[in-house]
């Protein structure tokens, strides 16, 4: 066989060598604090787009990690996303990841509220978890119900917005980065059409890995 | 609210309807037979450049709903795919889906054998499940693997080949077409860098619904 077989550590770090290059040769400068998100990011899609449309309220990396160092929990909006979210680094920093979509409480409360089952988990998880990290990959709907608990009083320790689509989704980025900086909650929103759980899961585990180095600083590898 | 909620279905058919016409503006042509599948990606990623990227052995489309229509399994790489696969779906046609990775067996078989976890679980799924669908979203690895036991006879009803990522993956993604040419296994791979186990997950789920359609007509969506 032609391809050497490398271990996938040393094929992380080789993929991160690639995108720090190539984004340099782009001429695209990556501020530090973001470092870590922007390069998981291209390395979960190959896109390079995301170097420019992912968008961080201030200090949102810096209140993420320490959210993770309390061991805040991460909720997803998908259980794709929950599926590729680290729980051996979270469970180093003793936090969880949740996603209630599937919750038969949720999908009761979707019925009775007459609305979907991924705005009824979003108000299901403002009160199991409302410290937690909330990670939306999917639902724009999932960015509204936020928002409007937001509107009456509800504060996560970070909104990671990051759902792809063709319908309502550009819109509802918008609206939770200006909700996030009128409440003062921390955001990192994919600005335009793209995102998924692909992208929501990155961002997290660039979190997660940066707060659990943190915790292990002689183990550091994407900082 | 300015913007409207609608209910996930018409969001849909909305985003689709959105897709084509912007191909349609592109001057792409997609080819009828493999218009779910594309649609699907792009629906998934936002990224138009899966119109290119993706390329289909000969039949790949029609083989797969055929095996999908006779129970076949789908086997994913990573569980992310796995969770991203429509359960309810498979389940009208009989089918089931599994990611080996986290097996207790696989991690043993990857310390007994030298190698990872990713090409334990395709030498395991390959004994487990000979006839399902490999969707390969994340490790190159296991496409190489899927091609050494292709060498040795095994014959998967599909390959969907589509890691994402810079090191080994581009080559690997050639490789496994020319192989399933050569042995007459059907193929959907995602040319160059980009994939993923979202990309993974659209390809199977496109296949699913089109086979769950043919079972129930009246229903048909995205065909």
């Amino acid at each position: 066989m032609s391809i050497e077989k490398t271990r996938p550590s040393e094929i992380e770090r080789e993929s991160l060598s690639i995108i720090r290059r190539e984004l340099c040769e782009m001429g695209i400068d990556v501020p530090r604090e973001r470092e870590a998100v922007i390069l998981r990011v291209i390395h979960a899609t190959a896109d390079f787009e995301y170097a420019e449309n992912l968008v961080f309220s201030e200090d949102a990396v810096r209140r993420g990690i320490e959210a993770l160092l309390t061991g805040a929990a991460v909720v997803t909006d998908t259980n794709m996303a929950k599926a590729g979210v680290s729980k051996v680094g979270l469970r180093k920093l003793g936090g969880e990841v949740f996603c209630y979509m599937a919750e038969p409480a949720v999908a009761e409360r979707a019925k009775e509220e007459g609305t979907t089952r991924a705005v009824a988990s979003v108000r299901y998880a403002a009160e199991m978890n409302p410290g937690a990290i909330f990670a939306v990959g999917n639902a724009p709907t999932a960015l509204l119900e936020l928002e409007a608990q937001m509107e009456r009083g509800f504060r996560s320790a970070l909104v990671i917005g990051v759902p792809v689509g063709f319908v309502n989704v550009v819109e509802a980025k918008e609206r939770i980065l200006m909700c996030c900086e009128r409440f003062g909650v921390p955001a990192i929103v994919a600005r335009g059409r793209k995102g998924g759980s692909s992208v929501a899961a990155a961002i997290a585990n660039a979190l997660i890995y940066s707060a659990a180095d943190m915790l292990e600083p002689e183990k550091r590898g994407w900082n």
